[in-house]
């Protein structure tokens, strides 16, 4: 099984994508997990090592895909 | 059926997303057609008006998803 990470911290943008392009992927061969690095700080770390920049973003098999634009990651950090 | 378009021009991201995110894809539940804007120019025209910015990009249903930034729609237009 395929992995599919769906970063994402609640904006707008991020629901859209979440909705529209998250519910799009094939679940037969893909493992989904949502992470909201808006609620779940301790992952932006993680999330900032694997080379995500902004959210909405799907990383699959490690390669990430920043889809439209959100919010960064800073802001994320900040609270905003 | 639903309809998901692909928008291209044969950049390196593109084809990174058209492997990817495309591959990822439902086949089952979504019609999946692929458009290379570089050498299909009069598609251009078509996709802006439906809100395309940049490839690569999916639409889904009608809503425009940007993917990274491969090369913005002006710059397919002058052919770069």
């Amino acid at each position: 099984m395929n992995k599919a990470i769906f970063y994402h911290a609640g904006c707008p943008v991020c629901l859209s994508a979440e909705q529209q392009v998250l519910e799009a992927l094939d679940k037969n061969r893909f493992d989904v997990e949502v992470i909201h690095l808006g609620e779940d700080k301790e992952q932006i770390r993680a999330a900032e090592e694997a080379g995500i920049k902004s959210v909405p973003a799907l990383m699959l098999a490690g390669n990430v895909f920043h889809i439209n634009f959100g919010a960064s990651l800073e802001d994320v950090k900040g609270g905003a």
